[in-house]
């Protein structure tokens, strides 16, 4: 996305997503259950092994420049096929000439990078694999020859653990919280066999037999390897705890790890009058920064795999964390693969159009209309391919081999599913947006007429006036009386409903306890967001301090894959049929994040990169808050008592809107009535509002 | 195709067509234009790096097994995807188990070799790459541990030059004929740089500038990859001549070859009264094979790469040849590639059909319903492809971006070609054979009409009855005025004129002097062919001497890409702009191999896998033919002068036909008048038959 002045340094240039692609297929793999490889369960798609580069210069004068290429290369100019060249220094001729440069590279995706004064590869050089796609070329931070993108890797720092103690005479570290990378052997010697049992839990690095990480090696292997008395090993891993067990005799001076992690700014920042709430925060934070790699991971432990639906909700959390595009980037073209589509992502009915709703909001909350433009025509392949999978009533259905998934529920995945419908309307309407931005108005016309068919159709059909809410599944054209949450909450979320839709799924769905209850974070995550568009921030509070603060009494320093309060302390660790497979950091987890800064701090972009915002901030029952919002170029910062609202931005213009059962004022520009209590005011970069009121509770 | 009995060898296996499009990738690259790689210009698909084997056993006991894995692999057993081995060896538990292998490999494609008691990898094993795809595995001749997929290699002899002089004091090498392999150097000494020019001419080895292959190294760099003293070369090269220029000082004991070639069986054979005739075939014999290689290539130093409509003619003549279906096999899939089709196969127009007349000629010569039925799909897409591009007419036509090519020939290709036409009408007829083998009746049936429409809309539009052939194009809607022999010969060869049109199409197009001629070797092919369907033998056997001739009366020991007799002897050497760009050993050249096969000796299969068969001997103004046609299992012999035909068979059952002006006799069953002069005879398997007969002549 980064734009090259005719100063640009001379970048490494790829087909475009190809990087992220080969990437993908990389860290895919990388899954160990117990030692042994456990790959994804979908076709991994690959880069383009055979490509061609092209740009056209005019010079004044020759100039030589400087080829280099990860893969064969054979260069020619104006179209002279049968004219090449491979070495690495050529001399360009003066005037106007078209470089082509062919590039096959079966072991990693193709790259060019070309120097010279006036000459140098960057993203307005073209590149097609020969498919009649010549596209702009894909390009990042790669632009000197060591830096090469085959060999990106992300950062690493040593860290100790905190404590050692011994247990059955081998010893158990302690890293203080869970972490993530390779441990470190130093000065290691004698002979005989190393195991190490690692453990997101005690319990669990305590249990050679069950524990879900482990490693084995001799001293032998490891002195063979060893760099200057250390021996690192290969795999990273995810954990807290490792438990050493050795034959007799092997002994070593100090064992410590290398943490792994992508550097990243704590942009967004969130503090109150709750001290646990602020802990909670803290440690989504961390659980995000651990799940947020080469791409978003679901959980670090396992899967170690890049999911559409988990990636949906890292992507928002994101925004109100690290701000990170290039993760973002990278995850969205990895999920979207290539062609053809046999398969719904990740083999899951709901994970496509998830896909579409995060590269909406991608758009809402940066802007660049560039990516969307770049990647336009993936998006239109897979709506096309989602498309063609509906019933006869026009409904999306999961078809035989599909994963209707939804939520870890109990509930029928039959005909079709109301939040499906919803799900794929919410994505006809991003495809719109997109057409828009791509200067296709005929299709953007008609993904707009498909959505808001979908969407009456969906309301008509499934809407339960008695009931107040979306009923949950239709067979062979009958809607079933089974009532979940999940369709009403996507629906509210979306702007579907109608005020007094709105009311009464509140009333009847959400804070119905007889509707079967949402067990997993995944899906909490959804419904705390859509209590707060109910403005139900006090009870949501209420909800994060339990369900949250249950899993930090238990000993969290990040947050789970599942969490049921009801489980004796012993039986949380276990899933998938293993007594440790549960995934102890797992980014769906870290929903705190995304609702501090989106619905406490009340911050969200009202148009595409920020350019306009809404600031509604709302105490939820606190005495105090103060954080920050990114924005990308900058940050919002929003600090409220009972009493007082302080709001600075550093550009855009936004809206602060609040309630106030007095009159209020502000140190700058107007306060305007509403009516009844609520209030706004005008929001200009660069200055400081403080606003004095008094919060209505 | 090979079927496995219970004490199958263990073989390795992989996802069905993945071992040949890997394959293809790395061949697809070998070219070089002097020296540098000159890649295919269109996609290069590529092996699923992510595959999954299974297989269900049933044991009375426990059984160990040896696991071997090109790639890395986790085994399960159950479907217990969580508990996953890795070892080499493991022990199968008694009774009935679903034993599940993941592979990856993101190098060569991933292969699987189990080996148990009773337990063995076979293409009784299945195999998915996660896309509900469960197909019966590829295998092939790999049955050992050491002997892998990703080490095929074709086999290497030496060859020593024939002679050697000096030429401005350097050392020229003749091998004797056109040859193809590894320069190697024996005991070289000196130190400096050495030259080597390639040729397929004398006059292309002494053009140092010009030469189309070259190499170039120190002979430091040789001593450092010696084995035993010999230097043997990278690359393989296609050449006769070798001229080696050194800095003064280098010196060598020795200069010899590799051979790098396909062991083949000649098990065709021709000869004839004719000398001359008889070094044709030799040298299409030798053509053929030289071009037989991983993949039927169109020529072996230029392009070095898979062309369907160029496959498409080897075929054939392997038929009457090699009969090698190895070869036949691995050049079908791995011009198929894989889906998304967003091109035609190699990029033009008209290769995508005859990859479906390839395919159906391959059913029909070898009975091999079952390759028909594994790779059905893909020829199910590919046909989908080609009939989304048809105009309003229901005409295939060339979309912007694609080649249609028919012939290097100066005619239209804009709008509907009626060549193209009667392509994709045979192709059509094909695939509704192919669906009957599939077992898909309604498919088949709609293929069938799609023919029957399309042959006849192409007849009523195209066909002049005043010029007594089809035109050659219609654009918006009017078919133009230009006649080419193209359409019309293959009409004629595919059986879609009545013998009224026939018989205008020989006098009118084919025999017509102001018919544009077909000046290449390509589509001669082709026009020999159809003038013998017009029984025009004697007129073919005499254009053979003269053009086939005239490449050997100019040195050829290979059959060339294009050969025009009107140019001066030393200008032959040129094409695509390039002083030695034409190919001088062309797999297209060696068309006498299948005319002689065919329609001389004229031996053809009536029905798949030659169960019955039909032998139509006619020597075309020849004294006396002998010859040998293979049949798959076993082989049809014939031999002919003008009062004896002689016919012995292997398996299978024919029918000898044949014209005698006197009344015939045969030493085995009856001679049946047909009327006129016209007899034929039933040929049993495993008898000599004798007929005495007066020919016509």
């Amino acid at each position: 996305m980064e734009q090259f002045t005719s100063n640009q340094a001379a970048a490494w240039i790829w087909y475009p997503g190809d990087f992220e692609i080969r990437l993908h297929e990389k860290v895919s793999v990388k899954r160990r259950a117990r030692g042994v490889m456990y790959p994804v369960f979908w076709r991994l798609d690959r880069h383009y092994s055979n490509v061609s580069f092209r740009y056209t210069y005019d010079l004044p004068q020759e100039e030589q420049i400087r080829i280099m290429a990860e893969g064969a290369f054979s260069l020619f100019l104006d179209g002279r096929e049968n004219y090449r060249s491979n070495t690495p220094v050529v001399t360009l001729p003066a005037g106007r000439h078209q470089i082509t440069v062919c590039v096959f590279s079966d072991v990693e995706a193709p790259a060019l990078r070309i120097e010279g004064a006036h000459v140098r590869t960057g993203p307005d050089w073209e590149v097609s694999s020969y498919q009649n796609d010549w596209l702009p070329a894909g390009s990042w931070t790669f632009d000197s020859p060591e830096n090469r993108p085959s060999q990106f890797r992300l950062a690493v720092t040593p860290q100790e653990p905190v404590s050692i103690e011994q247990r059955d005479g081998f010893p158990l570290l302690d890293f203080g919280r869970e972490t993530f990378g390779y441990l470190r052997f130093h000065n290691l010697a004698g002979s005989g066999s190393v195991r190490i049992y690692y453990g997101e839990s005690l319990m669990e690095a305590l249990s050679p037999d069950g524990c879900y990480s482990l490693d084995e090696f001799t001293v032998h292997e490891a002195e063979v390897r060893a760099e200057d008395g250390i021996y690192t090993l290969d795999d990273a891993k995810a954990f807290r705890y490792v438990w050493i067990q050795t034959d007799p005799g092997v002994r070593w001076s100090h064992v410590s790890m290398l943490y792994e992690y992508v550097p990243l700014d704590y942009r967004g920042a969130f503090e109150c009058s709750d001290s646990k709430l602020n802990e909670i925060y803290g440690r989504g934070m961390y659980t995000l920064q651990l799940n947020t790699r080469e791409f978003f991971l679901d959980g670090i432990k396992r899967d170690f795999w890049v999911w559409s639906g988990d990636a949906y909700q890292a992507f928002l959390m994101n925004y109100y964390s690290f701000f990170d595009l290039d993760v973002t980037r990278r995850t969205l073209i990895a999920l979207r693969g290539k062609d053809p589509l046999t398969k719904h992502i990740n083999t899951i009915l709901d994970y496509s159009p998830y896909w579409f709703i995060s590269l909406y909001d991608y758009y809402l909350y940066t802007g660049d209309a560039g990516f969307i433009r770049q990647y336009y025509d993936r998006a239109v392949s897979l709506m096309e391919f989602c498309l063609k999978q509906r019933d006869e009533e026009g409904f999306l259905i999961g078809l035989p081999g599909d994963w209707v998934f939804v939520d870890w529920a109990d509930f029928a995945t039959t005909g079709a599913l109301s939040t499906i419908q919803i799900l794929l309307a919410r994505a006809l309407e991003a495809m719109s947006i997109f057409a828009g931005l791509a200067e296709d108005p005929a299709a953007s016309d008609s993904y707009r007429k498909l959505a808001e068919e979908l969407k009456a159709r969906t309301m008509q059909l499934f809407w339960d006036e008695e009931k107040g809410g979306l009923l949950h599944h239709r067979v062979d054209g009958v809607t079933q009386p089974e009532l979940t949450k999940h369709a009403s909450m996507f629906a509210m979320t979306y702007g579907y409903l109608t005020p007094e839709q709105r009311e009464r799924v509140i009333q009847s769905v959400l804070l119905n306890p007889e509707v079967p209850q949402i067990r997993t974070p995944y899906m909490r995550f959804h419904e705390m967001a859509v209590l707060c568009e109910g403005g139900l921030h006090d009870q949501v509070r209420q909800q994060i301090l339990s369900y949250w603060g249950g899993m930090i009494a238990l000993g969290a320093t990040t947050f789970w894959e599942e969490y049921n309060p009801a489980l004796a302390d012993d039986a949380h660790y276990s899933m998938y049929g293993m007594p440790f497979g549960k995934s102890l950091c797992h980014a769906w987890g870290a929903g705190p994040v995304y609702l501090m800064g989106k619905y406490f701090l009340g911050v969200t972009p009202a148009s595409p990169g920020y350019e306009t915002y809404r600031i509604e901030p709302n105490l939820g029952g606190l005495e105090h808050m103060k954080g920050t919002v990114p924005t990308g170029k900058g940050q919002i910062n929003v600090e409220a008592d009972l009493s007082i609202i302080r709001v600075e931005s550093t550009s855009g213009s936004g809206v602060l809107a609040f309630a106030s059962s007095e009159q209020p004022a502000c140190n700058y520009g107007t306060v305007r009535p509403l009516g009844g209590d609520r209030y706004e005011v005008t929001i200009e970069a660069g200055k400081s509002y403080s606003i004095t009121y008094t919060a209505v509770i």
